[in-house]
C-alpha cells in the first residue's frame, strides 16, 4: 500500500515540544548554516519562486517555491501571503504547506503544514546572518513590526547571541504591546523588552529586524539617520515587487547580503540596487566566513526573501524528529496498482449492470 | 477547526463508479468543451508548466502546473513522468496530485490523487478535439502506443463518435495484446479491436491517437505517407523538449491545434513548427466552431501537451459528485489559531520544566 506521510500542525507542535523548542531552533540554525556552507548548484536547483498576485477577493498572493535536491528529492512549498488574514479570518498572514516527492517515481511521499516551520526557518536564517555579521555577541535587539515573524526573530537570535535588551515598535500599538507578552515564555533570562519610539529603537539597537506588512509603494518603514555605524539589519518583510522596508540610502551605504540573489532582485530590498551594489549571498558568506570577516564592523543588511532551501532543511529536521518520536499520520492518497497500464483497473463498466468486470493483465 | 478535503484514489474510484464511468466521462467532455469555449485570460491565468528534468536516480521529470481562476480559486497540479515506473515499480508512468487553495486566505483546502483524473482528462481533451475535427461521426480508430493513456483515449472518443473498429499498435507487443483486454470492459457495443501492423493502422484509421513514451530525440513514431487525406490525429505523448511523435512533414501539411500555444511550442509537436504554421488553439476552435468548420475535411492534429485547465475542470467535476455522494475525508493539516500573531501559541517553553506557559493575547 502506498502511503503519504502527513505532518499536521498538531504533529509539528508535538515534535517541536518534545525535542524542546530551544533545542529545535538551535538544531535548525546549525543545519541551515551547514546547508548554506555546502550549497551549490551541482547539488541543488532552487528556481526563483513564482506565483499569482491579486487584488480580489482580497489583496494577496499564492506562490510556489520548488527545490530539487539532485538525485535525492523534489520539494515544493506553496505559500500564501494575505495581510487581511489575522483580522478577517483569525489566520496567520503567511500560510504554507510543504510537499515532498520521490524523484524515482514522482510519488507524493509527504505533506506538512508549513506555518510554524516557515516562521522558525525565517528566524533561523536571520540568526545565521546575525551570527556572521553582528559586530558584537552581546546585542541590543530592535524589532520593527510585531507580528508572527517577530516572535521567531527574537527566539532565533537569542540562540546565537546574548540579547541584553529588546526594543519593539509597530505602527499598531496593540501588536507592539502583545508582542512583549508573546515573547515572555521564551525569555527565561528575563531580557528586558520595551515598547519604544521608532527613533529610540533605531538609535540604540545593534541588530534590527524589520518584519512588516508594509504595502507596495508605501515603504521604507525606517529612516537611517540614527542608525549605529556597525548595525546589522535583517530585512525580513520584502516578498513582492514594490514592497520594501529599508531606504535606498541605507542600502547603498551598507553591505547587502541577499539569501537568493535572483529572487531578491525581484522582490527583496535588492530591487533598489544595481547588480554591483549587491554583496555576496548569505550562503556565499557562510561558505567563506574568513573572506568576509571585515563585514562585522560595517553596516550590513541581510535581505531575506525566504527561499525553499530553508524550508527543505526545516522539513528534514522535523521529519527526523517526528520519525524518532513516532509522530505523524500515514494516509492513502494514490492507490496500489496491479496493472500500471490500466487506469480503470478498479472500476467496473459504466453500464449500470455489473455484467462487465475489469480483467487486469499484470505484466 | 480547519480541515482539508482529501480525495484519494479509492474515493475517486468510488465516485466515478457511482456516477457511472461512461456518464462521468461524458460529463467531463461536456464541461471541458464549455470551459474551452469560455476560456479567456480575463478569467484564467494558466502559465506554462515548469519543472525539474533529470537522469538520476532514473530518467524522469517532476513538474508543477498552476492555475488561477481569478477571484475564485488557485489550483496546482504536481505531475511526474517516469517511464521506468510500470516495469520497475508497478506504478503508472504519469503520477500526479492536485491541490486547491482558497485565494481569500491561502489555505490548502483540498488535495486529490491525480492519476485517474489525468488519464481521463487527457482522453476527454482528445474527444473534444475529435468531435470538432474528425471528418466523420463513424470512425476507425488507431491507437499508437498501448499504455495507460490509450485506455482513456478509446473510452473518451467512444463517447462522442461511433467507433466501428480499433487498430492498436505498440513496439512492445505485450502492451498491444493486453490493451485489447483492457478495453473489453468498456466496449459494450463489441467494437472490433485488432492488433495490426503500424502501416495497416495508419492506412485505415480516420482518427489516430499517439500516446507513447518515445525517448527524446528518438521520434517520430509514425510515418505519414499512408495516412488518409482527412485523418485527424491526437498527439498525446509529447510533453518535454525534444520528445516528438509526429513527423515534421505531416505537421507542415496539416492544421495543427495546440491545447496551450506557449507550452506546445516548448514541449509539444509545435516544437517543430514556426509560429505561422501553428493553427488556433483548441479553446479558440471550440469558441468559434463555425469559423473553422472546413478543418474537418483536412488533415488535422491536436497537439495535446496537457494543461492545468483540464485538470481543474476534472477536479471540479469530481468534487461535485464526491460531495453529492459524501465521499472523501477531511483531515487536519493546518491548525486552528487563537492568536494569528503567535506562531508558538501551542508550544510551552523549551526549558524542560513546565514553568512557562504561553499566554496568548487574541486581538
Amino acid at each position: 500500500m502506498n502511503r503519504t506521510l502527513i505532518l499536521n500542525h498538531r504533529h509539528i507542535v508535538q515534535t517541536v515540544q518534545r525535542a524542546g523548542l530551544h533545542q529545535f531552533m538551535s538544531e535548525l540554525i546549525d543545519r541551515l548554516e551547514n546547508a548554506f556552507a555546502s550549497y551549490s548548484s551541482n547539488k541543488f536547483d532552487v528556481p526563483i519562486r513564482d506565483g499569482f498576485r491579486y487584488d480580489r477577493p482580497v489583496p494577496g498572493l499564492i506562490e510556489w517555491m520548488p527545490l530539487h535536491d539532485k538525485g535525492q528529492a523534489v520539494f515544493m512549498k506553496a505559500v500564501g501571503y494575505h495581510p487581511s488574514n489575522p483580522i478577517m479570518e483569525c489566520l496567520p498572514t503567511v500560510m504554507s504547506s510543504y510537499q515532498l516527492f520521490d524523484p524515482r517515481t514522482g510519488r507524493l511521499v509527504a505533506i506538512a503544514d508549513g506555518n510554524l516551520l516557515t516562521a522558525m526557518r525565517t528566524g533561523a536564517a536571520s540568526a545565521v546572518a546575525t551570527k556572521h555579521l553582528a559586530a558584537r555577541r552581546s546585542v541590543s535587539l530592535g524589532l520593527v513590526g510585531c507580528g508572527a515573524q517577530a516572535v521567531t526573530q527574537f527566539h532565533a537570535i537569542s540562540r546565537i547571541a546574548d540579547i541584553d535588551q529588546v526594543r519593539v515598535f509597530d505602527i499598531d500599538h496593540r501588536n507592539a504591546r502583545s508582542l512583549k507578552h508573546r515573547l515572555v515564555p521564551f525569555n527565561e533570562r528575563g531580557t528586558r523588552i520595551r515598547q519604544t519610539s521608532l527613533d529610540e529603537l533605531l538609535e540604540h539597537s545593534d541588530v534590527i529586524c524589520t518584519a512588516t506588512s508594509v504595502e507596495v509603494g508605501k515603504g521604507p518603514v525606517i529612516d537611517h539617520q540614527l542608525l549605529m555605524p556597525d548595525v546589522h539589519l535583517n530585512a525580513v518583510g520584502s516578498d513582492l515587487p514594490g514592497k520594501i522596508e529599508l531606504p535606498v540610502g541605507l542600502l547603498k551605504n551598507s553591505l547587502v547580503f541577499p539569501d537568493h540573489r535572483e529572487q531578491a532582485c525581484i522582490e527583496g530590498e535588492c530591487q533598489q540596487l544595481s547588480e554591483d551594489e549587491i554583496g555576496p549571498t548569505l550562503p556565499e558568506l557562510v561558505a567563506s566566513p574568513d573572506f568576509y570577516h571585515g563585514a562585522r564592523n560595517q553596516r550590513t543588511v541581510f535581505d531575506s526573501t525566504g527561499f525553499a532551501l530553508e524550508d527543505f532543511v526545516a522539513l528534514q529536521l522535523l521529519t527526523d524528529h517526528a520519525t524518532e518520536f513516532g509522530y505523524g499520520e500515514h494516509v492513502e492518497i494514490d492507490g496500489s496498482v496491479a496493472d500500471p497500464f490500466n487506469p480503470y483497473e478498479n472500476i467496473h463498466s459504466a453500464s449500470e449492470s455489473n455484467h462487465y468486470k475489469v480483467i487486469t493483465y499484470p505484466l
